[in-house]
């Protein structure tokens, strides 16, 4: 292939999506695949900087639509820092959330509308859409039960903001109506090994057709 | 008047948009008039913070999409926090620099487009546009001796950068003709009285209009 395989994992919190990009990691480089996992910031001085800025409990009058325009910042620097040269050298890199997260988080969790938030991150990747994004879609009940395993203190900001969560959820499948060919929606309640199968199966469909 | 007067200065570098801004403020509150000078960032903390990455020399990455995107961050930021307070007090704003400088900036000046930059931009200040912006036109020579005359170092800069700031310049023209109601061209190159004066007299207009 002539670059590297663009693969994005999305989902709402508790889906399972980090758990999944290292499992395909791990079977990418064992059938000997240059592959990378990555999210942002990565590891970018500037989009550390910006994500500083995001998450300073301080910064008590961020702005929604502030907060909006600081992602697609950071989202593009670590396009350029981190993703595009590992495209340009045949790399398969494995991205944990990308612009689909945008659309569902801040364009119908927010309200901020995805159309407005596209437009602004389309700005920020310029085509640089993934080849594959896989959706690990999971039920708000199992969503929270993994959470709640997780971390005490995040389940009850997730319980406060039921709405905001379903809202987001909603943001999804929409997202799966507008862009059917490239994203694959995964069952993420099911046993681990099965969503594992599910993620595997899709990633080698893509690399066959690019191959 | 229901809201206060948002009247921005625009220029290239050199034009006298601070002390015309300055030669305003004290005009304007001499009437009795409640008005503010600002300049992005402002005073608010998360654009002070947005400016540190834009400004630091360390960021030698920093791409010019992420640097327009910044920039649109930080004006949304400020048109918050500062802006937008004031003018719902009645307060008349001066601000020196807002969307034109980015449109003949980074859309002309860097090439990124015009196009793209108003949309970007326009995400960020929400139709919140000036009720009159004071474009200083002043040509080349003027501006660059003006320049030296502040600062020897800068002025070496401008030289090397000199088809920047003419692109700059065609940015702002292609403005004047864009938008002749609210933009109000100014020959920056007449003698400092006669600059003022005519400044007062763009502005007395508006206040006439509003009152």
């Amino acid at each position: 292939m002539k670059r590297g395989l663009f693969i994005t994992l999305e989902g709402n919190d508790g889906a399972g999506k980090t758990t999944m990009a290292k499992k395909a990691l791990e079977y990418l480089q064992k059938k000997g695949y240059r592959a990378i996992y990555t999210r942002e910031p990565g590891g970018s001085m500037i989009t550390e900087k910006i994500r500083t800025i995001l998450l300073d409990p301080e910064n008590t009058k961020m702005d929604a639509i502030t907060e909006a325009i600081l992602y697609a910042a950071s989202r593009r620097q670590h396009l350029v820092e981190v993703v595009l040269p590992a495209l340009e050298e045949g790399t398969i890199v494995l991205c944990d959330r990308f612009i689909d997260s945008s659309l569902a988080y801040q364009g119908e969790g927010r309200k901020l509308g995805m159309d407005a938030i596209e437009q602004l991150n389309q700005f920020a990747i310029q085509g640089c859409m993934p080849d594959l994004t896989l959706f690990l879609a999971i039920d708000e009940k199992t969503s929270q039960a993994r959470l709640k395993a997780r971390d005490e203190k995040k389940d009850r900001l997730e319980l406060e903001e039921e709405a905001f969560h379903q809202a987001v959820r909603r943001g999804y499948e929409k997202l799966l109506k507008k862009y059917p060919e490239r994203i694959r929606a995964i069952d993420a309640s099911q046993d681990l090994e099965d969503v594992e199968a599910d993620v595997i199966d899709a990633i080698e469909k893509v690399l066959h057709v690019q191959s």
